[in-house]
């Protein structure tokens, strides 16, 4: 299986370019990496956003480490983004995307993506609300593939969650929202699948298997998260604890689909208060058990 | 007890002015908040960013509801700010107070604040760079406190928070920060203090009480956040679960210490998975245990 790095794990403790490359490739030894907007806010002045994320860039290229895409983290995720209740707030959401696009095709990645965003509470439970806010995200992807394509990006990613209150959430609204995008986009949108929230019974009860997704949108999906958990709540947790996933699941899920190029990244989420030679060490041990069902 | 209401816990799911008065003080009853950036961020366009925080300001005032002041929250503290290893990121740590403070002025709010930030792993190590990029910090502060007296705020507040690599962490570093910025700056800078920050034997050992804090630096205590916890992490849970802060607890300490006007902010992370009708009726339950002991 092709194991990449989502960067979540390093926020706020190995900052700037030279430091990070150290940690992913000679403390980890990983060459191929996913960098999250955690580590550069894409709201940021385009010029300093830009001196910044280009210097992530330029020591992980020379470090031999490819930056397969760029993606929403823990900011990111905190609003509501294209599905926010007022024009307003959807606007600002698609200048978000809009501005880490201009992130990414400075760091001269070819891919980027985040969660589509959140309904309120109240219109999350209003069908027709959902549906005409869904109408205007879909409208906002398609003008943005426009603006990704013009500065060089390939691909643009959309994350399902593990929140009926959010789209899309089920493999079922994963493969809608590909459907309604496939063709009216200038470049092409895709899933990336999270393993910790496909796996959650609470919402999707049989159907929370990858077995299900892979049958369901598995020919759109283009990356995935891989993360431990519970299946209770979306943890991040690496694979030095025990839960739902095993690195032996993932192999084997790897093998029997004969997947070749929808890279693994593992995105985890450490509390901010675990002491950094941990954070390192635990990332060493899982992975480590990650390598060792290859 | 004086007890308030941070808005953490609604991100995402009440959104605007008169939904969210509502639910503040129809649903739980309350008639003082703390606004939180994780709903309107700071960096937005100013135009749209103060049209969307005046409407929570005009419809909170409009129920009776006071904004006493506006915090930094979890997208907030997903950078490194004051303490970051280089030069452009500090500066983007002031950007983004500056932006706040803007903001907070534009719903007419007296008081914003913020953790200062977090050094990267390396520089928290060193004692030298550590206190060099700190001198850089209380110059930016005392800056910043010319900006804001400006705008027509009154106080600025600096959170402390249960990370060796960050700064304020223990009541004596927080001690240090106030009287390093104690005349220095146009208005006052004071602390707010997170109960389960406080309460984290891991870092602080046999002075993980509030009263090593009171005692401490008790004289600078504006306002604080309260929070169930187990003291293994920063839990940000809430009364209802069971965990080493009681609403016991926090009145008996209250009344010991003859408080008048530090208001408790609860401050309630849920995780965002957590359905919308299990969080408000979680609210409820806690505020009912919180006002039971008053």
């Amino acid at each position: 299986m092709k194991l990449g790095l989502n960067l979540s794990f390093a926020i706020k403790r190995w900052i700037g370019g030279e430091n990070m490359a150290r940690i992913i490739s000679e403390e980890l030894g990983y060459d191929r990496v996913q960098f999250t907007w955690d580590l550069v806010d894409p709201s940021w002045p385009a010029d300093t956003r830009d001196r910044i994320a280009g210097d992530y860039a330029q020591s992980f290229r020379k470090a031999g480490i490819a930056i397969e895409s760029s993606f929403g983290g823990l900011a990111s995720y905190t609003y509501n983004h294209f599905l926010a209740p007022t024009r307003d707030l959807r606007d600002l959401g698609k200048l978000h995307l809009r501005n880490a696009i201009d992130m990414t095709a400075a760091m001269e990645v070819k891919a980027a993506g985040m969660p589509l965003g959140s309904y309120s509470a109240a219109d999350a439970l209003d069908r027709q609300r959902r549906e005409e806010i869904y109408r205007e995200a879909l409208e906002a992807i398609v003008e943005l593939s426009r603006h990704a394509k013009s500065r060089g990006l390939e691909t643009l990613l959309i994350e399902p969650v593990p929140l009926s209150t959010e789209f899309p959430s089920s493999a079922e609204d994963a493969l809608r929202l590909m459907r309604d995008l496939d063709g009216a986009t200038d470049i092409p949108v895709r899933l990336l699948v999270d393993w910790g929230h496909a796996m959650f019974p609470a919402l999707f009860g049989d159907d929370a298997n990858m077995d299900h997704w892979q049958k369901t949108c598995g020919e759109f999906i283009h990356s995935y998260h891989i993360q431990q958990t519970d299946g209770l709540l979306d943890r991040h947790w690496n694979f030095t604890r025990k839960g739902i996933v095993t690195p032996e699941l993932l192999a084997e899920f790897w093998n029997r689909h004969g997947l070749t190029d929808q890279t693994y990244f593992l995105e985890i989420i450490y509390p901010f208060e675990q002491p950094d030679d941990e954070v390192l060490s635990d990332m060493k041990n899982a992975t480590r058990l990650l390598r060792a069902v290859q």
